[in-house]
């Protein structure tokens, strides 16, 4: 009944789901105070006050006609002005509004980059460790993900020789995602710059289009002085796949938009297959009451102190206790070596401290472990003695 | 740069587009007020006020990490209680809120059905005249749309001698809809029992599952005395894709579900990939606030009367002109055969007393025009006199 393409994926769901269950159990064993679980990324910082007044002004006072109607499948004309102008005000842009076009989260907005893009057996490159769910959006339209394998004597930066080798006629895009999940790494001007160059090299080569697709949910989440090059001002054919899930905390809303510069290759062409594929994903158009509430909220911020504080002290006990990690400069996440090269094994010796984290694997990025600090302090304050024991274990 | 399958796509919706940028046109140069635009499906009676207040309270009061992040991919649990209970209490039976998924609409919940059952080439039966996005639903996986053709001569009702020549080991679904966009008509309990009959045997000889796909975002939208049987009670491989979109003017938010009978074949696995469908499409889950708002409108109803006034007024003028129209039970469009046997040439007639509507090849039913009566009364009542017009001129 499931179809072969389904089957896999349930099959794998189980085992995900059967970790999800074990920290609602060891949760009810021994108090959920007591269990320190770094293994989500769900937004733990509330949104800006703004939003919420944002909503309750425009649900008194404007048509809900319009407010809860649909519009045209791109989005509201205001909300991706908003955008386009906000954009430009950051990066020196000329964009206007028809450059963008609102989609239910990142998420969605990369599917509909990969629905325009992809025929049966086309090919998307990824730099290992990635986001699993890359895998599923391109199977979901019969094409393959290539993962280009970690760098991690480079700090996770991308392959780019292996990448040469791996781009054939089939090569249709490029994933890259800084602030990236599951590193927090991110990618330099220069690692922006010598990537570009090689897919100029091998666009010429081929004569054929290879996009980058930008996947941008995490890049308003810097800690230090560290700058996100905005991808487009390097290579023309970017396309940007923005969510405000983290920049405003608003994960559940599901509110993103794609960004289809001018001056990539067939822009308009592109641009409206990107609506149409929003289309016909059933999702017909971003949700319209938070369209309208964001356009007032594109200064906003959340509270990132607060991951960066998690972030100084997580980074801070794990690598006094002796652990090699790479330190996070963005997102909301740490990226470490697992001590025992089984990193499942690892993983389940934290378990017996409470600690539950993501194994590597889950990222194509075996012998590593992935913690989410988008947790309480107190989560990182209690699994402190834990990772100090076993680091005492592992290290003598 | 776009892929051989969205290509077709891409140039089908320029025309679509020309004849919305027509009525933009007509209405700049005649006046809004002068132009009757019946070519659109945009609820026009407001939310109930129930949904406005709910936003504002659950905004309010409660706590903005979970109004506005993220759930389990399903949905909120308290969500789904409400609708199987809501069911229950409506459909006399069972279910609990393991057996409904939330979905951004019912466009995307019949995407979450299909990604789930079908593999390249696989087959989907539709009953012509029908939304023409379910061709577009069905192509995102490469599987095939199979039209049985219309059936005017019964009020287009599905053919089913024609259904059982068409079914094959590779049919995996039938998609209804019910009421019908672009009839009007509702499929009644006799109907839904002779279709069940022809699946069973079906399902038997060749020791397959063959769904059926009940598409019901109209199903509150009931004018007379009608009764919209619900399909699960006579067949058990019946999955329900429902949009709240029309039953309470949501159009824009976003929300429905897709309900999986537990005595379906295999549910609890359907399930399972319904979800992954749900988080792998991009969508992730329902939008949040909406998803907490709807639990207190259940209830709750939109002005139907405007629609009845409507469809009233629209269909006496139509038959009094002498137009053959297809009495309008559900939903808010009316299917009328067109005096000239190329629609197209009638719409272009109609074009010319301001009127838009159309053409039924845009449905896979030629020869019929649909006029969608979700319009003002002044609209309706604005293009009576040019449709008496077009009456004598074409019937004398």
């Amino acid at each position: 009944m499931i179809s072969k393409s389904m089957k896999p994926r349930v099959e794998n769901s189980s085992a995900i789901r059967a970790m999800f269950e074990e920290g609602v159990r060891m949760s009810r064993l021994y108090g959920a105070e007591n269990v320190y679980d770094f293994s989500l990324g769900n937004p733990n910082v509330p949104a800006p006050k703004e939003i919420n007044e944002a909503i309750i002004d425009i649900v008194r006072n404007e048509d809900p006609l319009k407010v809860h109607g649909y519009m045209v499948n791109a989005g509201f004309d205001e909300t991706r002005e908003a955008i386009a102008e906000s954009l430009n005000k950051r990066f020196d842009t000329g964009y206007c509004k028809d450059n963008v076009v609102m989609t239910p989260g990142a998420g969605l907005a990369m599917n509909t980059v990969l629905r325009s893009i992809l025929d049966i057996d086309d090919e998307v490159i990824v730099f290992a460790p990635y986001f699993v769910d890359y895998a599923n959006y391109v199977s979901n339209y019969h094409a393959r993900l290539i993962e280009i394998s970690p760098n991690p004597e480079e700090g996770f930066m991308p392959k780019l020789d292996e990448l040469r080798e791996k781009i054939n006629k089939k090569t249709k895009a490029v994933i890259i995602n800084s602030p990236n999940n599951p590193t927090g790494a991110i990618y330099s001007e220069k690692v922006i710059r010598d990537l570009a160059a090689v897919l100029e090299e091998k666009q010429k080569e081929l004569d054929t289009v290879i996009y980058i697709i930008a996947d941008e949910p995490y890049r308003e989440l810097v800690y230090g002085d560290d700058v996100v090059p905005f991808v487009p001002k390097y290579y023309d054919n970017t396309i940007v796949c923005y969510s405000f899930s983290k920049s405003l905390s608003l994960a559940g809303e599901r509110i993103g938009y794609v960004l289809i510069p001018p001056e990539s290759d067939n822009a308009e062409e592109f641009t409206s297959a990107v609506i149409i594929a929003t289309r016909i994903s059933g999702a017909i158009n971003a949700p319209s009451l938070i369209q309208l509430a964001i356009i007032r909220c594109l200064d906003a911020k959340v509270d990132i102190d607060f991951y960066a504080k998690n972030c100084r002290e997580l980074y801070d006990g794990l690598t006094e206790a002796g652990f090699e990690c790479v330190r996070p400069q963005g997102a909301f996440y740490l990226w470490m070596k697992s001590p025992d090269p089984d990193e499942k094994a690892f993983v389940q010796a934290l378990k017996e401290e409470h600690i539950l984290v993501t194994p590597g694997s889950a990222f194509a990025g075996p012998g590593y472990v992935r913690f989410s600090y988008c947790v309480s302090n107190a989560t990182v304050q209690g699994a402190l003695p834990g990772l100090r024991r076993l680091g005492k274990k592992y290290f003598g």
